[in-house]
């Protein structure tokens, strides 16, 4: 296998563009007709209504896009029945071949932070995710194990930067020796990204930054030259593909760009919600990644990617 | 049901001590003769014997201590099995007494922390914890949701604010504003807990500081009057009951100190190896939680509490 950061290069290729679907369902916004009958447990039922829906969503999009992005929160809100549903989403997702960054924000000092490692990462591993979300604030000697296991699994992490939420800059934006507080995690990200570069000139280590904040994303996409970008904020919380230019690289790789409810929940959308509604709610996620991918094309070097 | 704050008190005053436990099963330690002959299942078979260590560590110590803090990372490295035997594990730790304070660090932005919070707070939530550790990089609006089930709930919060780890400075101690970060993060945890106050006179949200700084410890209890302390890092980490000292108020509140690997593995530990050994492991967990109890009492106010 080769490392995740050329995996990631070579689907975003295939292709040719950059979105990750993010699996983030909610009962409360399901279409209809997915949750089971004759399950009285409402953690069950809730979480075969997840399996559902996130199948048929893997279903439409794993021939249009690199790669899903399950939310653990939703599953986790569900206690153990959600927990299995997420195992057998994160399944399907790469048996329909498309790569998997589970977003999950964890983190722990050493040897605990080794055990989310060792959980969440890789084919052998129980969750078989291909890549994990993680939280910087207990510094380097916990970042450390998530590394380790990357090279050793060619799997990745991507690790909070520049988070999208409005508050998000309360401790992340603190000036502290002459630059901001995620100017020194992104630091830190781009010399373990160096060490860990694969032949895409990307390594294993990845940087999250939301696309609500383009000018720290131009900054960024330029001291980070060996880092991949997830970039969130897409869509329903304001971000732009425009927004997203500067996350790019000349060869319209570096960044992968996801959408969560613009897409899943899409039908709900005034732009598709008169001509497809609930009933046709797949055919409005088709056509939301489709529209989503084509501004993206439009508007970014996403469209020197070649595409299949 | 009274607060969390005030729950919390009620308990370290009746058991007379603030010792956590925290329940950090590894399967490399476990004493022989927890997991099941006949499962074949690797994670499953593990899981089953993490239910089985824990269940019996919470026999022996719900008579003595006020709360368990099991690490979710242990459980989740095992897959949905392992969340399976970690909601069994809150739960009967509940059932036996004992206030449940889950380590799982989470924190997403806006309604993905209400998921965080839904899922693991309170009697009617499927995980049913007392309270949850929590991350603070994402700032102000990624707490608010956590704050609020607490307070409807009548549960609890600690987010971390100086971790006990070695790298843990690294971004925590970067000064801004003439004060470090993790300055920064208690005032906004004291000025929420401040909002949040019960009976006790402390809050809902609660810090989580490491016995490994003792002067931090100092200095962050006499500016968070209002907040409860959790304080990792006693014990194997090389925290003593001299450093936890200065943890407490002059009633012998305001902190609880978790000790995980010191207890439940005590059995290892050479004080106890040769008196008890793996075979009377139980008696090693009872004894080193007494004698952690007994050093508390003598070398910090704890000595206050009546107990039972």
């Amino acid at each position: 296998m080769s490392s995740f950061a050329d995996r990631l290069a070579d689907a975003c290729r295939r292709r040719g563009n950059p979105v990750v679907v993010g699996l983030d369902p909610r009962w409360q916004q399901l279409p209809p007709g997915l949750e089971p009958d004759g399950e009285v447990n409402p953690w069950r039922r809730r979480a075969a209504g997840y399996r559902a829906f996130c199948r048929a969503i893997i279903d439409v999009v794993c021939e249009l896009v690199p790669a899903v992005k399950p939310q653990v929160a939703f599953f986790e809100q569900l206690g153990p029945a959600g927990m299995v549903a997420l195992a057998d989403v994160i399944s399907y997702a790469r048996q329909r071949g498309l790569l998997v960054i589970v977003d999950g924000k964890r983190n722990d000092i050493g040897s605990t932070a080794e055990a989310y490692a060792d959980g969440w990462l890789g084919n052998d591993s129980p969750w078989g995710g291909d890549a994990l979300t993680v939280s910087p604030y207990l510094g380097s000697d916990s970042l450390e194990p998530f590394v380790s296991m990357a090279v050793q699994r060619d799997t990745g992490l991507f690790v909070l930067v520049k988070t999208s939420n409005p508050g998000g800059g309360q401790f992340q934006d603190k000036i502290a020796d002459g630059r901001q507080i995620y100017r020194h995690v992104a630091e830190h990200i781009e010399h373990l990204s160096t060490k860990t570069v694969g032949h895409c000139g990307l390594g294993a280590v990845g940087a999250v930054v939301g696309a609500t904040y383009p000018e720290q994303l131009a900054e960024l996409r330029s001291t980070m030259a060996h880092t991949w970008l997830l970039v969130p904020g897409y869509g329903s919380q304001g971000g732009t593909a425009k927004d997203c230019a500067a996350a790019f690289d000349a060869r319209g790789l570096g960044a992968v760009i996801n959408n969560s409810r613009g897409i899943i929940f899409a039908h709900e959308r005034k732009e598709y919600a008169t001509k497809f509604g609930p009933g046709r709610w797949l055919e409005a996620v088709a056509a939301a990644t489709n529209d989503m991918i084509a501004q993206l094309r439009a508007e970014t070097t996403v469209g020197r990617l070649s595409g299949s």
